[in-house]
């Protein structure tokens, strides 16, 4: 495909695998996936995105490898698809103790294993907690993607006080405010805008 | 107990929770800790291993709480026992993706739930890895602990750079270096003088 | 001096040397500097603030040592001096681009250099800033400390989300709020207990 | 400019701006950069360094910005300069007590008062040190780059065990391995693929 072909040609679709590193039901992180869910069918034609659930996942046991470290479970297997199929990442991540969850970590890790799936695509991070809204829990997602070879984009960062007036969720972790509900926005376009920025020229080489 | 007694009585046995990341049975990690446990019994009156197995727990969930978040899955409210009962903490942490393990964090999270069972305790951390020895993973426990307020010994850093000569680890994951266990008796003095520094005055108030 | 003087005796006046990491003439920074001097006279018995100006330091560089490292330009040796006298440390840090500011670093590396003038004494880290106060340049100041064996307290933690209501600064960057006042005072009382409880036991050995 | 110039045309010749962390007259990082010119002028088609000296700057106060903090010290207005007229960054940064130098964070900060002029840009880090060759100060300035908008390479890394044998640099801070070199050269050219993929597409849109 040359230049000028991508240039006038539609936008392809970009698949973003979300995550979401809290296993509750209710959890606030589910609710801002729902809520990118609707924003890219509503409005931002040409992202899609992909929830991948990573609460069924054995904890990362190198054990568990078989042939020589190219064979995984099942429920690993299937997750390695899903990173491998993705064209940039989002990650709707929690913050507990200052870092990341145990849960999102072992996704990150299983999917690390041999050939990494991760590498070399862009990805952003939404956070949601109390004073400073995860913002320490992001700070060693971005250490972790350093190594995975993660494109984080910069801006605008998504670090969302939930217990700061307005009220930002509802019982179920629905997002319902809607200045935040903007702000996801933003970030999935400026996600989109650099996945797309990365790619292209990948298709030039 | 008066300070007169304290300064001339034996020192009290401190019980050293000790944790292994990795759930490799034959994880340098786990032959750190057995390590730890022979210089204990051999060279090291006062100290005493115990080695809490971490490799049943269910994953963190907020949801599998219960009586309002003071309940917990019998795992881990064994887990939670153990902490509860330590006078400080030896973490073997190795580096995944220049991160702590998900096994780890999960935890020390489960023990930090509803009242924090790590409180206001020393702690210390060694690491065997690659070029720089789980440096970057020590960095994240540390920054974990924060919240968790474990007070970590400084000094000796013990990061084993385990590929380098002479060979540090039989295929087993014992630790076969002298030189490497002269360097862990180091940080297991260092850790139980901490502990001590910071235990007799809670005494003295 | 034995255990049972230590204990009876009127709590020895410890000396905070105080440091802020902003050179601007009405920094918020320095405010808490004073605000910490006011408070330590009006209502904390045994602590007192040293304020040590490091705006006239030059910038770090080892081609000015002299004596094999031992010999330092006169504004840096009598840095060094303050900070070999202090029984803590107070660190009044904004945070310059997720980090410390380059005057904070230039004195923590000034005082490292040869015989380590930082050495296994408490310290206390205070910010204000945007929407997250500061937190990041906290944990930065944090790393620094594990190589200058600084024990830093954990709880509680002050980073002042300087422009939410009601004001805390007044255009001088004196502290107005009295709530904010209140925290740091908790904090001065905290780094007094870990200072006492890390210095207590030092004399008993 | 469109597509099909872009995809035809020779590669344009990117300009890097290069830093050294530390003052001292024989610096290994100076070095470094020096290694880093010949290898360009060599053997890089296309690349091209341009070594900014931060040592006469003052340190970063915005007391002394003018004109609403558009304006600034005389020697501040050519660093801006050099960096904005960059097309790309290279950090040769020592690690001082786990973190950068005072004397590169001064040169980060002051370009990124009033309009940041790192913005958007890709950047690499190379570092020499001790056991860990400086691990932990790259960790540090990633950091700082998330919110100056830098976009580092993730591979390779190069943080050079400076007292590992072979030497790898002499008593003037010359870089003599080749198989260092050979790493650095790797680092510079991850550095140009990352910057053009990363303009390309800005020209496109």
């Amino acid at each position: 495909m040359d230049s000028v072909t991508v240039s006038t040609a539609a936008k392809p679709t970009l698949r973003v695998a979300a995550f979401c590193g809290s296993l509750r039901k209710d959890s606030w992180h589910r609710g801002l996936i729902r809520a990118a869910e609707e924003l890219c069918e509503e409005s931002i034609p040409g992202l899609r995105i992909d929830h991948v659930d990573i609460s069924g996942l054995p904890m990362a046991n190198p054990d568990l490898e078989t042939d020589g470290g190219e064979g995984f479970p099942p429920a690993v297997e299937a997750l390695r698809d899903r990173v491998r199929a993705a064209d940039c990442f989002l990650f709707a991540s929690p913050e507990y103790n200052y870092s990341v969850t145990a849960s999102l970590k072992n996704a990150l890790d299983w999917a690390s294993r041999g050939n990494n799936c991760w590498a070399d695509r862009a990805a952003a991070i939404v956070c949601a907690g109390g004073d400073f809204g995860g913002a320490r829990a992001s700070l060693h997602l971005r250490q972790v993607g350093i190594f995975l070879d993660l494109h984080f984009i910069n801006k605008p960062e998504l670090h969302i006080r939930a217990f700061a007036e307005p009220p930002k969720f509802d019982g179920e972790g629905n997002l319902i405010d809607a200045v935040t509900r903007e702000r996801l926005k933003k970030v999935l376009l400026s996600l989109q805008a650099f996945a797309l920025r990365l790619q292209h020229n990948n298709k030039d080489d």
